[in-house]
């Protein structure tokens, strides 16, 4: 394993705490999330946790809970009503808790489990903490397609790079699960998070902004190389 | 550039010998394809083409005719009551004329606007061409999210590998202009193309299949790396 491999495993079972039997659990998105599933996947199978339902945050954590075996613990939101605790990752966080997320352009259903849950646990490694955020990643996101050369232009306005997402395995603009696009957004100087997310967010065609309040995080587990972990409350 | 670029060029020259005045033109989606529109554009541009309308097989190429400055010349197949040629690339051609196209997705408003064009050209570099098809390249077939497992499992019955296709910009399956998935097929035995077009095309989940029948390419047009061309009809 490597130290990264580690530090998300470290924070990964951390978050397995916050699941207690019988639990609606919101399953995030990314390589950090999936280690979570699969560690619970663990747990369920030898019978430590019991009667959980999972909520997927993609198609691909739909899927990967699919292939775990886990189909008959699948839930969509309409099917539950409410949510117990969301364990989701996350591109960078700041000291606020803070985040940045969307890279895998899973944003929307990301924001709609993880702000419903009654606990939002975020899983990291060191590597995506920062002081001001955004730091290396643009803030996704997501946007019907009618809308995208408007909602471009209105950003450029205010001041910045904006980008169409391209990806690879289609020709043209990746499409989300929801079947939108992604504009990645390089503000031209510093913001402050909510305010960003709450003005970004009301530009006519914009779906979801991937900045994520922290006063919505309950904890922030980060991983470390060497095993151990740290919390942010 | 380098000997393939000469090969597409070559070949796309050759195809806008087919864009008449007045015409109405499909165009294909890919590398090769963008080689024929950025020429059709410079030929539009200094007035040797005249008053011809674009109708896009994917929003790659539809987002490429508007940067191009063709906006006003850009139609969707609502707003044409016929379209007089299409020009578009293949993965993989055989001496039938049968192709391999999907490799980037756009399968589908390919084949809706290269089948219904007067007259369908199919330009490649000699790289593209195989005595059978599919030769390197998977079968690429678009399904109804709903359905892919039950597609995916249908297909192995009959023999062969199928895989979801994931990309990269986005976690999970990619998803098509149309909202759909792809799953790209590798037969376990030969297959006849057209037989496995109109076989594949019948699974109910099934939105449309990336092979082509050679009976409905009007020509295929050879690019070679000394900028000659060879042409099939």
């Amino acid at each position: 394993m490597s130290s990264a491999d580690i530090a998300r495993e470290a924070a990964a079972k951390e978050a397995i705490k916050y699941v207690t039997d019988g639990a609606v659990v919101g399953v995030g998105t990314g390589s950090t999330a999936m280690v979570f599933l699969r560690e619970l996947h663990r747990l369920i199978s030898n019978g430590h946790v019991k009667d959980v339902l999972l909520v997927p945050t993609s198609t691909e954590t739909e899927i990967e809970i699919i292939n775990l075996g886990l189909a008959h613990l699948l839930r969509y939101p309409w099917q539950v009503n409410h949510i117990d605790v969301a364990v989701d990752g996350a591109d960078e966080v700041d000291r606020n808790k803070n985040l940045v997320k969307g890279g895998g352009a899973a944003l929307t259903r990301e924001k709609i489990v993880d702000y419903w849950a009654r606990s939002f646990v975020v899983i990291v490694d060191e590597s995506k903490v920062f002081d001001k955020i955004p730091a290396k990643h643009p803030i996704p996101i997501e946007v019907i397609p009618f809308a995208w050369p408007i909602v471009k232009a209105r950003l450029e306005e205010i001041g910045g790079v904006v980008n169409l997402r391209f990806g690879s395995g289609k020709r043209g603009p990746i499409v989300t699960d929801n079947g939108n696009y992604i504009l990645d957004y390089v503000p031209k100087t510093e913001i402050v998070p909510d305010e960003a997310e709450g003005f970004i967010k009301r530009v006519p065609g914009v779906v979801e902004v991937g900045l994520f309040n922290g006063k919505r995080v309950s904890k922030v587990i980060i991983g470390r190389p060497n095993g151990s972990i740290i919390t942010m409350d």
